[in-house]
């Protein structure tokens, strides 16, 4: 079959590889037919991660499942399903509360929990960005969607960004009647801002500096603040008579860069400390990292001098870390399906898998208006 | 009427003061039984806060109402009570959410919400080390205890610290089953330690170095780590077969020491992420400031740069700040009405109101053995 | 001032009676500007509540505070203001728990907690439908509004059925993606459906056999379900292959009649067990009674024969009872003024307070468009 | 192998039956150590179900694992394990929501969503009073434990009664401090106290009459209620200074008697909702039926006329329903391994598999100090 393969940084292939099949009794073997680049595909793009040259790259999955193991029972062959990133085995202590993202059984990475498709440090798993995906554990991973072609560009949406964002909305505490700031107008920002609404936020303040990216913010019903035109902080403020907002949402990551373009890993945090109030609640689904190869002492990554004392002080509280997708999509699904969330407003292109390395290299160039690229295999 | 007034860096004295008196139709003055000398006086009385000269001090207040003002209709004259440390209005946005330890009106200080008796920066309130209080809207903060004198020595700990204690476990999440760690078995973290027992926790261990607390400790049924035996998070993981706990729960603070000595502010943040588990929580009630007195550049305390990107990387969550005392305090008293805690059993010294220079002085000085001081005005 | 004053089943007089005045330092004096009449005052007008001769009726209560009392410190005369229909004391524990509907210390009345302004058994509160009225522990009670006249018809719902409906949803536990039955397409029942939304439901139906109600519930997204038209439960079911919805919400109460006009106090419950899913929830804020002195024996009222051994067989959670308003309000208010709710879509008369009489009688005539009347006095 | 079996009303049997085996590529066989008789076998026994002749009984089993089916691989051959009484799917709707009490797959039995071992109604499955027993979907039902004999009869526990008391307790919203009362002193009541308490109860009392039931509750630091020794709504209420308490658990069911021995289905339902306070919440886990069998009328069991117009004047809450055993069984291991939960204490008898008819009749009996049968196959 043919998939997108990690060839070095900033190189990836469409190459033959062997076709995924089933290799033990709880598989299924899914068609796959879209697939998105994610804006974490490109810190192993960037070579900033540890992947293996040769990975089959794409955790964001969805098609029709082609083949099952004969421990599969709920799925069937011409299902249409859409895959979580995470790979869960459904019956360890977390997947058992709930955490799929931090699997105690499938990724044999030492010291890590919780392991994913195609992607640096998360287990054997190939990724899709392929004809075929192999997914352990069908039953339990599987979302099964209508049949046919309906909502397609929204239902993509349900693998990782749209949950991801709700989740940085719910680790926020977001409730009905709460503003909230949400830091970064990429696709995991402007689904948070999506799904604040749908927490029953009254207002929501998305902060970037991207025109097209604070566009598609405002064509939410959100409040864009450019912080290339001010401080955020000062913006916000203003806007919220220099109380601040309910609860914030983190949706940059380390990589976050100040109005020059100088990363400052500790930017976001300190803001949305200074933009929260007292009492207040910030989710954290922007990637933070405990190593980065990228830096000439990689390990000096994970500690960030932010600005604890002040939190402390305001008596704050935090949610990180990966989203766990099941706890989520299929309750996400049923808004596409009524209606009621549509997050495909944020796709840019759809692309052929044979133009994958185009797409990841103008989607890592951050090119005007490529907020984000389905492949359709 | 006598009074412990705040005389500069490591000096307080006992002295004669204008009574506490009603001075709005919602206040009350109480006639102070006990009140105790609080781990957090010490900040201020080695100089590392702003407070003023002549401040009275103490927070943590109980005894008998005597006088009320015009609005006041539900405490009575003759009723024994409890005075949460936070002043609270009662009808503010935070405290109708329950956060009376960030109330909105309290405090005039710029940019600070909540207030307390008797502390720097926490609003113009004189503190309870003395023989009259004035409580200012009397109706809401206090809490009636039985008629008597029975539990005073428990009793005393509603004020503060038991509750504070326990708004760490709360913040930490600690449910039934939980296996826990508390960094610190100073009254507060002894005090976390019942807690997490009320709330249900299995398994609770207590780091700390010195003999008697951790003896303490073990009293309740924790399991002491003497962290000056061997690193503190190898003998908790290897307590747990090297998986950590699913709780922690910080009562140290900012002036962290390691088994050296030396002060280091990101030490125990650093060893919680390590000991908790992914999907993990950790509480926070140890104190972190944004400012210290006390260093070349205080506004330096509050960045502090610890291992976030494994933070992050775990998916823990994290719940910091002062105790909103109302929220707890009443079940709390009932749990001591019916002997289901005990939370006397860290009390070492009682003193009269006149050796409160020799109290201060010698918990101060971490002597063997001085865990716990109450003044008996 | 002028007020609606109740003189026996079926009569209410609008009549000069002393002007609402501040009587202790907690009072405030509000000038009322929109007062609506409530389903539930129905039940007086009726003459099936114990409700004596003279009360002034209204608890549906906005307007602008005109004095206060010595020990009102955060309520301004000129404020304007939403009173919520509970007369809470602030202070007391179940007000301390955001249970302001059953206040300890309100209501003298034998064996009630809770009070409310121009009510049968609720108190010695006279009503709002009134030039005047005195609320109590008005700092803890007022809800401030943005001064001005606007939203007035949307913010007249924050003082009980917005926030009522909203109680509904909430006790039905809806959440992001649920489905939903409403009974009841009444003004708490569209309330209730509005608020489904705003807590995320993807679907929502509501059950009634007014067609003008039914076309309000249209107009709102919800799916209007006929019952003159065919069974409730079964097209439900049709509707959700089957498996009957999520969550549940009752706003019908004891009066429930059935498609040929016959009152069956059982009939909604029964219906919703049926309609609701296994380990689904309900919201009861529909009236049910202890006693009703319309029957010939009065205490018969409270035992109603419900199929209570499916609810138990299906794992239902069922939460009752009147709204602590207070903990919606503000919130709710929020909504409006961003322009998220606007729950003035249900009002079909506005009324001066000497046209009570009429509204009074063709509301309770059921006439068709008489969904919900505004006075202004 | 050995089996007790079925044979009619009031007739049990241990009788040859074809060895339990793997079926399916997700079965284990375990091998019974210990598994009891359960108040609710004495549904089927008394004929009040529609049991059919020669099912294997018994749905409270634990033991170790003797094989395993190709699709196991969390647990191994030679784990001893805890079997909840609930067999789920793992991937249906309500298992990832952990509510695989009402699991949608494992059932065929039109109308009835979850399943369990041994059980009328509850799908095809055979119990485990036998010396092996099939468990479905190994890896996700069932519970590791230690390696050896230690807690045996702690353990046993976790198949249904401890999970099942503790899922009362939890209904019922038991927090710290509350107080709480619990209707019947039979196995799953004394669990429900027992569980109270690791909830943080503050005061437990339980209601019943039979003098041994009563002493073991007072043994884990109940206060007992003898009700036929005076009005038990009477005896808490002046136990409660006339308040009630903050919450109720119901462990008795639809065959209520009252102290003259005749059966009052609302009895317990109607002293709940007068002990209880206004705002406080229930947990029902003793049994109402649909239909019984057992009756004239076998489909007028489920209407049950009860107070719910107090209910609802009260603003309660309610939850019941079969217990999702894997919510907690993990949690309350962890309690029992630390000496802190001792579920063993109710066990008043440990029977060879061949006395189960004696065990069954003297159960049935309710003979003095009959609380506990545990069968030792």
């Amino acid at each position: 079959m043919k998939a997108v393969v990690y060839r070095g940084e900033r190189s990836v292939a469409v190459e033959e590889v062997p076709d995924a099949r089933v290799e033990s009794p709880l598989d299924a073997v899914v068609r796959i037919t879209t697939t998105n680049i994610c804006g974490s595909d490109l810190h192993m793009y960037e070579g900033r991660t540890s992947v293996e040259l040769g990975k089959v790259l794409g955790h964001e999955n969805m098609g029709v499942v082609e083949a099952v193991g004969d421990g599969v029972s709920r799925v069937k062959v011409g299902d249409r399903v859409s895959v979580p990133f995470n790979v869960a085995c459904g019956s360890c202590r977390n997947c058992n509360g709930g955490w799929t993202s931090f699997c105690l059984r499938t990724n044999p990475t030492d010291g890590v929990d919780g392991a994913a498709y195609g992607y640096a440090s998360m287990g054997p798993y190939d990724g899709g960005q392929a004809e075929l995906l192999r997914v352990p554990y069908a039953d339990f991973n599987l979302l099964r969607l209508p049949q046919g072609t309906d909502f397609e560009n929204d239902f993509t949406m349900l693998s990782d960004i749209f949950p991801t964002g709700f989740h940085g909305a719910v680790l926020g505490e977001v409730g009905v009647g709460d503003s909230v700031v949400v830091y970064g107008a990429g696709p995991v920002g402007l689904m948070a801002a999506h799904s604040a609404h749908l927490l029953g936020a009254s207002r929501v303040f998305v902060v970037d500096k991207a025109p097209d990216r604070l566009k598609l913010a405002e064509s939410i019903g959100a409040t864009a603040i450019d912080f290339s035109q001010g401080d955020a902080v000062d913006q916000v403020l203003d806007a919220t008579d220099g109380l601040g907002t309910d609860r914030g949402i983190e949706c940059v990551g380390y990589q976050a860069h100040d109005p020059a373009g100088e990363e400052h890993p500790e930017l976001v945090l300190d803001n949305l400390v200074k933009t929260v109030r007292a009492a207040g609640s910030i989710g954290v689904v922007g990637v933070y990292v405990p190593e980065d190869p990228g830096l000439d002492d990689p390990s000096s990554a994970g500690a960030i001098g932010w600005d604890y004392g002040t939190f402390f002080s305001k008596g704050q509280r935090m949610g990180t870390g990966q989203c766990p997708t099941k706890r989520y999509n299929r309750q996400l699904r049923d808004m596409i399906i009524t209606g009621r969330a549509t997050p495909s407003f944020i796709v840019s292109h759809e692309l052929p898998l044979a133009s994958a390395p185009e797409g990841y290299q103008r989607f890592d160039d951050r090119e005007d208006g490529w907020t984000k690229v389905l492949l359709k295999p």
